[in-house]
């Protein structure tokens, strides 16, 4: 098996034997500050204000945060549907609570999500990266590497064990606005890593496409849908518009959990749309002219139809295969 | 015939009589500030600085630079020559140093070169809101307005126009990294005129199509080729191949200084590459990985396939018109 160790140094969690402690992702990589949570509250507003993001990271700490809610004597079940409100589109948040209301132990049971999913990535990233041809450079959008999972990461797992493989040459990663994820975390997780990563506009990629520079672009989910049409950050479905006009290769890499088979199709995904003062500053910079109104959905839906492959733990999926049973 | 005067308030150029007066853009719209550019240095510093910008001020701005030369008693031939080093991807530029260089009377040339420019844009405005339907909301990127321009601009005249007859009822505007020339001057202009703008991450635009938000892209152009491919800021490329994707009108409007007879088709245009540090900062805050390699080219090309219509100040080509002559 392909050694990963020296790509998986990373942790943005930790659970601390009465409390949970993140990097705070707000401020990486400028500042490295961790953050003590040890209250149910503390958890939710640390996912609701994208202290910790990147939607297996969120069902790990939303299941840590049940923990919480037992050692301090709360009301489980209550803490379990509070934490659901925290954001609406990631479904390994729900799925991570769900498995938490069904166990005994709730510090074995968060313990396991957060093991499995670092094995996930691990099964993920070989079998995403046997997908890529032997030599090519790919794109990527927000951060889906060590800081949004367990370690290593779902899509960046995949570039990593292509990366280490011989097989990618060079990253591309949007900077994806608005909250800059690749700019600030993905750029900073290969820059560790060594491997040649170039930052590019979110606007860049369909140009970056013409010119030949890459031949895939493999992103993370938050939600994939019965059918396959797949959630993801904002962005995506427009690259997978453009992988296709350009005949590209598409891949999505995510643990199963992301699978919502109750969820028939993309249309009836719920999109979370943030406050506009996201788009109207950069890093507390006003960047916007004053008193304008935005439109801030951060995710997007991109069809099955665009999707060329999809990787879980489970298995892969590939475009005219049929139903999606082979991820679960 | 319609009147614009009340979306025609802002000038970002003024001849002085022994000097050029303009609206820092860098600057703007938190900071309002008039440079004096007395020297054909300044005047190219300013192009290149991106102090004046937008492809049709560009030229009038180094038609002045022209005109201080022989005020200053400098070689105007130079001047002409040094100034078409400022910035390559833009012909206007070429356009309007080529006009100086035949002109017995500079001062004179330089202002009709101004003076067709704001009447060009009465004539496309017209023309190009002409195409819209009745009812309709458009996405325009980067900013065409009357910062870019003399005056009303290209694509936002046509914005202009459109709303000032009641067909658009919404505008959507990209934010445009790196520069932000969207959200920060295009918001600026429409907010202004009451015209109602929600500003969009680049990233969105794919999504807001996808929901039956917009029904046409409005753009300018840095340079259309003769077989009608279309270089204009980077983004624009993306946005077309969702726009067709999507079955939505793609519009180009620029003045016919802006067609390049001479350049067959858009693999022959030089896409300027700038600084990367334009994705690493914002106003001198960091935005970005410390050390992260970019990639920033500021310019993609539109193949004529995408386009719906080209609108210049001469006429309306269509897609499946054949020639581009009735733009000339």
């Amino acid at each position: 098996m392909l050694d990963l160790s020296r790509f998986d140094q990373v942790r943005a969690l930790r659970w601390e034997g009465d409390h949970l402690a993140i990097l705070d992702q707000r401020k990486l990589p400028f500042v490295t500050e961790w953050l003590t949570l040890d209250t149910v509250e503390s958890v939710f507003t640390a996912i609701r204000e994208l202290k910790v993001r990147g939607a297996p990271a969120i069902g790990i700490a939303a299941a840590y945060g049940v923990l919480l809610a037992q050692i301090r004597g709360e009301d489980v079940a209550a803490a379990i549907a509070y934490l659901k409100t925290s954001r609406p589109t990631a479904v390994n948040l729900f799925w991570a609570l769900t498995r938490t209301s069904k166990a005994s132990d709730l510090a074995s049971e968060a313990r396991a999500i957060e093991r499995e999913d670092l094995a996930a990535n691990y099964q993920m990233a070989s079998a995403g990266a046997a997908l890529l041809p032997d030599t090519c450079s790919v794109l990527t959008i927000c951060n889906t590497g060590s800081l949004a999972t367990a370690g290593l990461g779902t899509a960046l797992g995949v570039i990593r064990a292509g990366f280490a493989q011989g097989k990618i040459k060079q990253v591309y990663a949007c900077e994806t606005r608005p909250w800059l994820q690749g700019a600030r975390l993905t750029a900073w997780e290969l820059n560790q890593d060594q491997i040649p990563v170039g930052l590019i506009a979110d606007s860049a990629a369909a140009h970056l496409m013409r010119l030949g520079r890459v031949s895939w672009v493999i992103a993370g989910a938050d939600r994939i849908c019965a059918n396959g049409d797949t959630a993801n950050k904002i962005g995506t479905y427009q690259l997978a518009i453009a992988a296709r006009h350009h005949g590209l290769g598409f891949m999505i890499v995510a643990p199963s959990s992301t699978v919502d088979v109750k969820t028939a199709h993309g249309d009836a995904i719920e999109i979370e749309e943030r406050d506009g003062t996201e788009l109207l500053s950069i890093n507390g910079v006003q960047s916007a002219a004053p008193g304008t109104a935005t439109w801030n959905p951060v995710f997007d839906v991109t069809p099955v139809s665009l999707i060329s492959a999809i990787v879980t733990e489970k298995g892969v999926w590939r475009a005219g295969d049929g139903p999606l049973d082979v991820l679960l």
